[in-house]
């Protein structure tokens, strides 16, 4: 195993352990003093080795967003997994080998015929699969308005009848990553709790069971001032963090574990370019910082220790090719860096990012690698 | 192995076979009667399988993006490649080893570090490495103005003197993409055929060899109305074509080979949102049509044979969820789609899209799934 930095080929991933502990320890300590749970979502990392520092073993509970993440850590001895995206019908044979090997996977659902899937299939089986209806927060993206009683106790009756386990709510407040400063931050965390909670009542009130009310996402995690009435909290990039984290406010830019590391290739000297060997298929092409005050365009530049020069981003991305340049309406002197020198580059979303390496080198706080993690992809 | 659509886990890769055939039947064609052969890009499809069908016995030579599809491909039988992104010093033992397994591997190079570099070390090593000089031929990216005349020769002369084989001179219209119209796809074909050309015409001006001008794209390589004085013309997402490259009228709709099988997990009727189990994990982040006429969102919705619905297409995506609608501006409705349905989703870039998956399920005429042909990715 390569000993330090200079030795690995370019570009690759680097995590900084020491930081992603930091990260991890800081969202624990804090759900504690609000007596909630963390149930990690391990779709950022899809690593059993960081897995291992998200849970533990008194919190041995995950959410997954894909199925093939709930076989891969089931295998690694995580028993307690929600499947966080609506069940398609034609997965649920899936779901059912995975509960037949003992690991007590939930699905998720907010439609009728969803629920007619699950619960045919669970009459069919015999097994009654655990179920989570998913309630809308905020307009984002799926799930039953948090107040449509009709709809939630139709679905809650039906799942309850068919022979499957109605084992409570889930909801994501995704609009919370649009968030501009803390305030917006709280009312999203708070918008999420209350609309979890209204809707567990909802069914509670109608003498249906309702034991789960899972929230969360990392802003509103690292900013609900109150979890009355939530049973866990549910976040995942945290754990990594990244540019778009950082430019909501949930953490510094020196919270982000995750980098590319990359080598200069050449210069376009006229134009104030430094060509780099890391191009969008290292980066991933997503633009999360676009729409925020500071557009980091495909990244923040770092030197090769990780401390960040000041204003130089990933300006445009090809393939294999990076072009770094000064960020637009500043002032700053961009780094004389020769051919061959390195440099570390900062996702914006540590989640894409991830998914375009197979594995991470994990350095220690001497910026030496410690390790070689694994990842995985896939469906 | 799985015979229909609708046996296969979602999402996942349909690659149409009849049309990848077709498409690379159009472009050979057209070098044919221009005279000059194609070295095909291997970066779009990352597989074995593909490569043989873009090769064949005459022309049996190759571009990459990465040292590891050199490796792959090298290890298929594939033996002329250029390593066409700018060579990076501490890359040059995997191209050494490489040409010691007898592959007649290329790098290329556009400054005197690097130039110095690979001289250094074919002095070192006795390995006269075959050189092109990138040339600028628009700007977008790297390379040498082609008209700099200075450069140019003092490079040559440096890769001459030091041991290492100057081989010609290669270049790519990167602004291609942006092009609108057939005009300017025309043009843009003439500014990288002269811009080599010129470069080349320099070089052997001042005594030096220039065997190879290679210049291409997969715009350019549709619209060149004369090759004159190029010797190979480079073309990687041809094979498959996509939204981007229908954008700007290099291939029709019905051309693109490549879209993600997805299934219909919900909806948010008040709104006309489908829900499908597709987001940017499988379609990946790229929004290249953004910037077009028409906008697609992240991919255009296609029914499960393949047919694209009026105007639907995915206008947002999370991690695992699509969200699918009618496209802003049009009055064309929403299908009717229940839970449980398949749509088949056509990619912005065929590039990013295939990089997500680790196999493609190929399809014949009938929609019968033909193979699986695995795919690789990393550096």
């Amino acid at each position: 195993m390569p000993g330090k930095l200079t030795d690995l080929e370019t570009p690759c991933l680097i995590l900084d352990e020491e930081r992603m502990m930091r990260n991890i320890t800081r969202l624990r300590t804090r759900l504690d003093a609000l007596g909630v749970p963390l149930r990690p979502h391990l779709k950022t990392a899809k690593s059993v080795e960081v897995a291992k520092y998200m849970l533990n073993e008194v919190n041995n509970f995950a959410t997954v967003s894909t199925i093939k993440e709930a076989e891969v850590f089931a295998e690694a001895g995580i028993k307690d997994i929600i499947y966080a995206v609506g069940i398609a019908p034609h997965k649920l044979p899936r779901i059912a080998a995975l509960r037949q090997k003992g690991v007590d996977i939930a699905v998720i659902l907010d439609n009728m015929e969803q629920a007619i899937a699950v619960t045919q299939f669970a009459k069919n089986s015999g097994d009654r699969i655990p179920v989570l209806i998913e309630i809308d927060c905020d307009g984002h993206r799926s799930g039953i308005a948090a107040d449509d009683a009709e709809t939630l106790i139709a679905i809650g009756r039906l799942i309850t009848a068919g022979g499957a386990e109605l084992r409570g709510v889930l909801t994501h407040a995704g609009k919370s990553y649009l968030s501009r400063n803390k305030a917006e931050l709280e009312m999203y965390a708070e918008q999420e709790r209350a609309g979890a909670v209204k809707a567990a009542g909802i069914l509670r009130g109608a003498g249906l069971p309702c034991r789960v009310v899972s929230v969360g996402s990392s802003p509103t995690a690292h900013f609900a001032k109150n979890l009355d009435g939530v049973t866990e909290v549910r976040a995942g990039v945290f754990v990594f963090f990244d540019l778009v984290m950082a430019g909501i406010g949930v953490c510094d830019v020196d919270d982000i574990a995750l980098s590319v590391l990359a080598t200069v290739i050449g210069h376009q000297k006229d134009k104030g370019w430094i060509l780099v060997d890391a191009g969008w298929m290292a980066m991933s092409r997503d633009r999360g910082t676009a729409k925020q005050a500071i557009d980091m365009g495909y990244g923040l530049v770092c030197d090769v220790n990780g401390k960040p020069y000041t204003d130089i981003i990933v300006t445009d991305a090809n393939q294999e090719h990076g072009i770094i340049a000064v960020r637009p309406d500043s002032n700053a002197a961009l780094p004389h860096l020769e051919v061959g020198s390195l440099v570390r580059i900062l996702p914006n979303h540590a989640c894409a990012t991830g998914a375009q390496h197979d594995h991470y080198n994990v350095i220690n706080k001497q910026q030496h690698i410690a390790a070689k993690w694994p990842r995985f992809s896939g469906w």
